[in-house]
C-alpha cells in the first residue's frame, strides 16, 4: 500500500474528531472491525484486554451516542498531532503499521495540556471502493490518566 | 497539486519562524493575500474578525518589524509541529487544505509549554516561478491566551 | 534523494527509541559518524562543542550499555513527534537536512510533560546496501535542562 494513501488516512481520521465530527468516525474501520485502546504497560505485561473496546461499526457508533450524551457540559477541545506511519509489514492487502500520536487537551479557559501520547498499532485494508479504512486500531497510550467513560475518540 | 509541495510548504514555513527569519515569512504568502488568526470559538460563533489580521506582502512586514521591535527584551523561542495536510478541495489552481499544529514555547530558563495547538486553513495557488504560496492562510488557534501585539507569526 | 526515504528514516529511527529498542539506535549511524546533542543557545554562540557526543558506532553503543545500566531505576517512557524533513543541499549523494522534534516524558505515575523540543540537523548518505543512514546528526535543542548522564537518545 503507497505510504501515502496511509498518511492521507491517518489525516483525514484526525481531523474528524479534532472537528468534533464524530459521527464520520466509525466510517473509517471495516466491518467489523477491532478497536481497542489500551496502555503500554497493559501490552508489556501480555494484557490482552483494553480500556475501551468495540468490534463493529454499530459498537463504535454507541460509543459516539453515548459521547454525545455525556459530554452536554464537557467543554474541552482535543488536538491530534499524528506522526508518520513505520509499515511493518504488509500481506494479502493488508498493511500493518505504527504511527505515533499526541494529544493535547484545551479547556475552556484556554489552558492546554498534553492528554495523550502514544502509538496506533494498524492493519489497514482497501474497501471494496478502494478506499483504505482500519481492520484493526489498537491505541496504545504511553500514560494512562484518562476518563473511559467519557473519553472522545483516541 | 502534489500533497507533497504542500508538505513543503508547510515545512520551510515552521522553519523559518522557528529559527527566527521572521523577514522571510512575507515571501511565504502571494500579494495581495489574506492572512487570518482567530480562534475555534470565533469561527463558531460565526465571528469573521480575527485577532491579527493581514491582506498584504506590505502588512505582514510591517509586522515583523514591530515584532522586532517589540522583541528586543523577549528571549522565548517557539517551535512549530506541523501535521500533515488534508487537502479538501482544488479547483481552478488552488487547493483548500486544512493543517493541524502545535506551538511549544521555550522559556528563557529552559522551561517549555504548549504554547498553541490549531488548525491552519489554507488556499495555496502557485506563483509565476511555479512555487507555492500562500494566497489565504486562516490560523484557528483551538484556545486564545496570547497576546496578539508581540506574538510571532503562527 | 528520495523525500519519502528521508521520512521513512526518521520515523524508523524514533519508533526504535520509543518502543525503547535502543540496541538497534547505533545501526541507523554510518560509520564513522558524527552524533552531538547540543543547544541553540550553544550554537548561536558558536560553541562547537555538545553536551553529548559520539563519533563510531562503538561509542554510540557504549552509551547505550551505560543507559541500560543507569535505567535500572528509571520507569519513565518518551515519545517522540517528529515533523517533516527540510532539505536544505544534497550533493555527492548526502542530503542535508533539517527536522523539528517534540519529545514528550512520561512518568510511571501517567503525568506527561513536554521534555525536549528541537531541531535535528542531518547529513544523510546511502550506506553499500542502499539504506539511508546519518553520516551526521546534530540534536540542537531548544531548551536545555535533561541530565546528560541518563538522557535517552535523542
Amino acid at each position: 500500500m503507497d505510504v501515502s494513501r496511509l498518511v492521507e488516512l491517518n489525516a483525514a481520521y484526525a481531523r474528524a474528531i479534532d472537528n468534533e465530527k464524530f459521527e464520520e468516525w466509525p466510517d473509517f474501520f471495516l466491518d467489523p472491525c477491532l478497536y481497542k485502546v489500551t496502555t503500554a504497560d497493559n501490552v508489556a505485561q501480555g494484557f490482552e484486554a483494553g480500556v475501551i473496546y468495540a468490534d463493529s461499526r454499530g459498537m463504535l457508533r454507541d460509543r459516539v451516542s453515548s459521547l454525545r450524551i455525556a459530554n452536554i457540559y464537557e467543554r474541552q477541545r482535543y488536538r491530534h498531532i499524528v506522526g508518520l506511519p513505520v509499515v511493518l509489514d504488509e500481506k494479502d492487502g493488508t498493511a500493518e503499521t505504527e504511527t505515533p500520536f499526541l494529544i493535547v487537551r484545551i479547556m475552556r479557559d484556554g489552558r492546554m495540556e498534553v492528554f495523550a501520547t502514544g502509538c496506533y498499532r494498524d492493519k489497514v485494508r482497501m474497501d471494496a471502493a478502494n478506499t483504505p479504512r482500519f481492520a484493526e486500531r489498537i491505541v496504545v497510550c504511553d500514560g494512562g490518566r484518562f476518563d473511559t467513560l467519557v473519553a472522545i475518540p483516541f
